[in-house]
């Protein structure tokens, strides 16, 4: 008799535990993703300010699964399914599945104005990390050069789109870099004159977590010189900055680099799914599932991760960060062996393992269930889980010594500007 | 009275030399380069390899000097000079010099057949290495999905342009990766039956290494499953493969990978330069230089590294190797100084400190001096030295640890596939 198949699109946080949990059972496992290796995605952010480099955080899914040898990987594009034969169709063929685990992610939406993402990029993958390095590394050089004030001033203005982790996080890294790494390195202008601001539609930052978390979060901004402004809505981008309505009122603010991390959406592979079960996408292009995570009406398909909306017995949809997306891999990984089995498995829970957000050099905010830290505390907290939670052993190693040097020596020691095109003169 | 202005061209390992060799002195210095890191070019094929990440081989011009307050580092492009009126042309603006070091270094050749280089990528900078190792990790993640048995074998055919050191490390690491690293993480084929070729145009590999050397790493290399093809002139590069010439006849060898490590010549700046000082450019594009390092006629301008010709008192010019680079711009940095103190200096005289290559694992060929090396003690004097002479400290630390990890697991940890344009579905 033929094994059972599973296919499991996406190679990040959700594919990789479905993936583990599945190891040393009797099933031909593939997983499909269109790169080679797994993204720490939290550390993102380390990448494009220079603390890590992209290999620190990015670790080959052969390697990861080498010895797992029910599972294979193959380095393809998925562009749609089938759902009445069961196919998932990608650039290299049809491939069949008995049971389908999709798990493709969210990227970035500028929520119609897709044309803004070549001038202001957002942070969604290693690409996006080196290419805001550039810029930002670049904007200093440029500083380095510039005689006019007026130039150097919006050179060394850097806007930050979106209050949430990812924004808080990019705007204390960048407070690290002109005020520590950098203070000696410019001889024509002082880097700690950089002004690094937060652009935030809601009233106040870090909306996820607690108020009073929220208001810590920002005096701790504030102490390192990071300028947090609420109620703004962007209207447009352009290479000299970013137009905002703010009360009511129109300004332009000139700025060499604006980052946009202010939203994002699930993977538009979500839209031939939702249409097979006769819904629209929920809010944040996401899929509503069942209780255990299945498409409506197919349950040999599964929704996991930042593609799915599951809010059974919540007020909440469950948020799309890593944890949901391990622990939903886990639950469905095991629910299909249960199922092959003959067994069931009761709803999927979520166990919330709290929200954290790291401020710079060594600061944070913490809730964990009813506990909130903030500080030094948190932040060792933080750093502690990150590390392990690094799925490659050497990695952590190398992270923690990285960060280790660069704590020690005030330093940055990733902060490579490489190009995307040679330079013209070496043709 | 003004300061005396040095300004180096360049922030490798001759410029690097220069303006440290210049450190406390009553000068201005300024280092003009295009990047704003200095790049560990001997380790460049780690990087092309999947064993070590951009940042761990590059350290960023500005934290080697962050303390050198007589130093300024500018990143913009120098396009020319004004030899008379002693100025430097940048893209932002003239830069003026009393003495000036010219240490631009070299880049590939194609021997006229630039075309090649979109095909065939050669291995000189970050952006080659990153681009060569998407290739090669690349055609391994093709040949999983492929059916096709002599579509796969050329997709596992990998062919290395050029005998030289470059290429004998880039085809023992290649076969590292396919006969260790990358040995259980596949499915549908074995990565030993990876098919490396080193097309070499003289007789034997290692030509600047003794005949017992060369042989010795022939051998070492066949061990490993690499083959050396000696007297091999390449005719043509396509997609497809690749045409040569070998013994007479045209032959046509199929393979979706080939790494061109060939040829390097003199950076395109050493044209105006040996026009000023009424000479040809030699061979290999190099200037001519007197025996205290400075342009025939100008002795306020110095070539050094792998733009300069200096053959005084040898039988062969010396080799564009890291040591030549770092020696003359030790000298020409103690030279400047001692002018302005009105003293003189000997000629520069060149201190051979020995030559090596790697093979593989853990075997390489060394000579220094009179006393030859090979095979496993070879390679351990080859990881020390060059550890050691990574400029920062952190990334020895770092490289240490990564290449241990990789060492004792067999694996390459940094073999991430980066894209330079975001996939299609991004956007």
């Amino acid at each position: 008799m033929a094994k059972h198949r599973v296919v499991i699109v996406g190679g990040g946080f959700g594919g990789l535990h479905a993936g583990k949990a599945l190891q040393n059972k009797d099933l031909e496992i593939t997983i499909l993703d269109r790169r080679n290796y797994h993204l720490f995605q939290p550390l993102l952010y380390q990448v494009a300010t220079g603390g890590l480099s992209p290999g620190e955080i990015a670790a080959p899914l052969r390697a990861i699964f080498e010895w797992q040898k029910n599972l294979r990987v193959l380095m393809t594009e998925v562009t749609g399914f089938n759902i009445d034969q069961r196919l998932v169709h990608t650039q290299m063929g049809d491939i069949p599945y008995d049971s389908l685990i999709v798990a493709a992610g969210a990227k970035s939406t500028y929520f119609g104005n897709e044309r803004w993402s070549s001038i202001a990029p957002s942070l969604k993958n290693i690409e996006d990390a080196t290419s805001i390095r550039a810029r930002i590394f670049g904007a200093f050089e440029e500083a380095e050069k510039e005689s006019d004030p007026d130039k150097r001033r919006a050179l060394l203005t850097f806007l930050i789109v979106g209050g949430g982790p990812t924004g808080v996080e990019l705007a204390g890294a960048l407070s690290e870099i002109a005020n520590d790494a950098l203070k000696e390195d410019f001889r024509s202008f002082d880097p700690e004159d950089a002004r690094i601001m937060i652009l935030n539609s809601g009233p106040r930052i870090l909306s996820s977590f607690s108020e009073s978390l929220s208001k810590s979060a920002e005096l701790q901004l504030i102490r390192l010189n990071v300028l947090c402004r609420a109620g703004v809505r962007v209207v447009d981008v352009s290479p000299e900055g970013a137009t905002v309505m703010i009360e009511g009122r129109q300004e332009f603010m000139p700025a060499r680099t604006v980052i946009w991390a202010a939203g994002v959406t699930g993977s538009p592979l979500g839209k031939a799914l939702a249409a097979a079960s006769g819904q629209a996408l929920e809010k944040g292009g996401k899929i509503r599932v069942e209780p255990d995570c299945t498409l409506p009406g197919h349950p040999e398909i599964f929704v996991i991760g930042d593609m799915a909306h599951f809010q059974h017995g919540l007020d909440q949809p469950l948020p799309g960060v890593c944890q949901t997306a391990m622990q939903m891999g886990d639950y469905v990984g095991d629910l299909i062996q249960k199922r092959i089995a003959g067994q069931t498995k009761p709803p999927f829970q979520y166990w919330d393992k709290g929200n954290m957000a790291v401020i710079g050099r060594n600061r944070a905010v913490a809730q964990i269930g009813k506990f909130e830290f903030t500080g030094y505390f948190a932040w060792l907290l933080w750093a502690v889980i990150h590390v392990l939670y690094l799925v490659n052993f050497q990695s952590r190693i190398i992270v923690a010594i990285r960060w280790g040097f660069d704590y020690f020596s005030f330093n940055r020691g990733a902060r490579l500007i490489t190009r995307q095109d040679p330079p013209a003169q070496e043709s």
